[in-house]
């Protein structure tokens, strides 16, 4: 017979927790608090001198320590082969554009390293990143393809990405971003592109489970919003959940477009416009911001932050990871960025890369607060005040990360 | 009879190098190098076909990575009690600086927390501090006094820096900042403060041999230019060199101030003349540049990098680590926002934390580049090309530290 009475596997005692739950007052703290956990999920949490008579496999203290829920990047590309540092150095030293494209610059470059890359390459690279995320408490990774932007690699790329959430001990979100850029060979023909993704990759792709989502980019240099509509429409008759980047280098109506396919998300948003924003909100589609290509790009206009404070739209932040306009690793550097640059408060930081970011991924009953029956994703933290998480750019204070109840060691 | 045979402590073999020596052309860059140390000294490096025949007690493979110098952080605040993370939350929910001021906030509720603190609270609270920045491959470190701002606590922190460097394996420069700020008890009396400094403090730090340099604060908001040149010429006449905080809200002819007293460096500079600059340059002081300050106060006014390019004043680049306009731990982070703020190249960067950083300090016959005779301070990385130094926010490719030859395993 089944052991049928109640036990936890384990349970972390002397714990201050900032569960993040919404409508919980400010980081939803709890003093002198302690957790449980039972089958990799939240079992129990609240005051210590609450907690009920029910035996643990395993005690241990937080010493003191906050617990929050462990961090979750909703926005990357961090699968690709090669870099494009000589590239960055070229333009400080003074290069156009134009020149460097000329010298085979530009994203062509990282799909022609992507595509050259064997498994082993890509895995290994994008263990280094997932290993420099981890270390700052991240266990939920979204991963974009787009660096194929053909048949064969888009669907590598998809698979790859899974097999680093098993290599690694992290959840990984897959997204299919084919309408990224247009290839060479589609060249003047976006339109036979997108028939492309339309007929082949995207129902091969929904058949073989390889996708959470799908992505576009909408802007002059990409796609327009009437190659988006159609993609999105066939994602949808494929029972495949949307997002978009938008409006990020100007107002192409994205954030509405986003809305009108009732997106997970729609991401950069530096140039929506209010009535974007206010479609966005009718939707429930999440604003994901993206300070790390903010700041590489040097970009001067600012996401309407007030505006999406105004709609009740909720905001997420991501590392947007990418070898062209984010070279960027870690979600605590985001976090600073945000704040310095985007004015959001510490709280929004957190909200952003915890309950919000679930909430973008479609995660939401899985991860992104403390809260009995979610995943026990945890990080702790060695801190005052988890305020201190948006403040500090470089300490690192994880001391303990839980991914579905268990340690994990970040490497390096 | 002692061993006179020539031999080496330690043959890192297998390396590619970048030693930032001037005029060596990009990086120094050797290939296919190897690099000797005997007594805690560089012996001999160069490329491995033509490594001397010299006996080594210890051989290492670099595995063909990057050896660079060890990076300096020529310019923190890094010791002080309590944080302003409550201060920087108040501020981003939309608080006035006076309203924060009124409450007890801004640079004195450091001054009272550090007073307030025992030293093994400040000792711990800096080794964190530390900790990060060895993981970024820093071995020299400059701490600058200034939140005791009376006698007791400047001497006492003083002596605390010292120590951190022994207790982190770490190479400390302290310097004397008792002119940060005007104390209450002085207010409204700086020149009395800057007496006291002159008579007592300066005096006693000198014949204790407390600090390496002495530095001021020179804006409308802290000490004019006639103060500070009262307290430089009693350090110079102590035999202290000086350095000065110039030009980073208005310009008060800081640059000129600095260049005038033969500064070792005159730091943030944002608003300097071209005339400060050219007296910089005929001094030999140098431009220590600050991104994380510019960064945090959302500063709009560049640092005249142009202008510092043409007259040839070397530039440094430093973390200003403090808890109210640079709460930055990370030399890795200031190098990647000196790029996208202030248009370094990677090369400047590099230099900026390694042999500029050495000149700023006076350190320049000991450590800052990789050549026979200086201290082997060397970072060892997993990277393509150094220039990745820069490009790359939050990954961590530092495989091997070396401080005076020994291997150091920083903390966390
Ligand atoms: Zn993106
Ligand atoms: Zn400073």
């Amino acid at each position: 017979m089944a052991n049928t009475m109640p036990h936890w596997d384990l349970l972390i005692t002397d714990a201050r927790i900032a569960s993040m739950r919404a409508a919980a007052g400010a980081y939803g703290i709890i003093e002198d608090a302690a957790l449980a956990v039972r089958d990799g999920r939240i079992a129990w949490l609240g005051a210590a001198a609450e907690r009920p008579a029910v035996a643990a496999t395993q005690t241990v203290s937080a010493a003191g320590q906050w617990l929050t829920p462990a961090l979750i990047d909703c926005h990357t590309h961090l699968l690709f082969g090669g870099n494009r540092a000589a590239e960055f150095e070229q333009r400080l030293q003074g290069a156009s554009y134009e020149a460097i494209a000329r010298a085979g610059g530009g994203i062509m470059s990282t799909v022609n390293a992507t595509r050259a890359a064997s498994d082993a390459e890509l895995l290994a690279a994008g263990c280094k990143r997932i290993d420099a995320l981890q270390r700052d408490g991240v266990a939920s990774v979204e991963i974009k393809s787009g660096y194929g932007l053909n048949a064969a690699t888009e669907l590598r790329l998809l698979r790859l990405a899974k097999q680093l959430g098993e290599l690694r001990n992290i959840t990984v979100s897959t997204t299919f971003l084919g309408a990224h850029a247009v290839p060479a060979d589609f060249a003047g023909n976006a339109d036979e592109y997108i028939d492309m993704l339309c007929s082949e990759l995207l129902p091969q792709i929904a058949s073989d489970g390889l996708a959470d989502a799908v992505d576009a980019y909408c802007e002059s240099i990409a796609f327009s919003a009437e190659q988006v509509n159609r993609l999105f429409a066939r994602a949808a008759a494929l029972g495949l959940p949307v997002k978009l980047h938008a409006d990020q280098l100007s107002d192409t109506g994205g954030a509405a477009l986003a809305a009108r396919h009732h997106a997970l998300s729609a991401d950069h948003l530096e140039y929506s416009s209010t009535d974007g924003i206010a479609a966005m909100a009718a939707a429930g589609t999440v604003a994901v911001l993206l300070p790390g290509a903010f700041l590489t790009l040097r970009e001067t206009q600012l996401p309407p932050v007030e505006a999406l404070r105004e709609h009740g739209v909720p905001i997420a932040l991501a590392t947007d990871c990418n070898p062209g306009t984010s070279p960027v690793a870690s979600l605590r550097a985001i976090m600073a960025l945000a704040t310095s640059q985007f004015r959001l408060t510490p709280e929004e930081c957190l909200a952003g890369v915890t309950r919000v970011a679930a909430q973008a991924l479609g995660l939401h009953n899985d991860t992104g607060t403390l809260e009995v029956g979610k995943r026990a994703d945890i990080a702790q933290w060695d801190l005052q005040h988890p305020r201190e998480l948006s403040y500090w750019l470089g300490l690192n204070e994880l001391r303990q990360l839980y991914v579905g109840g268990k340690t994990v060691h970040p490497n390096n």
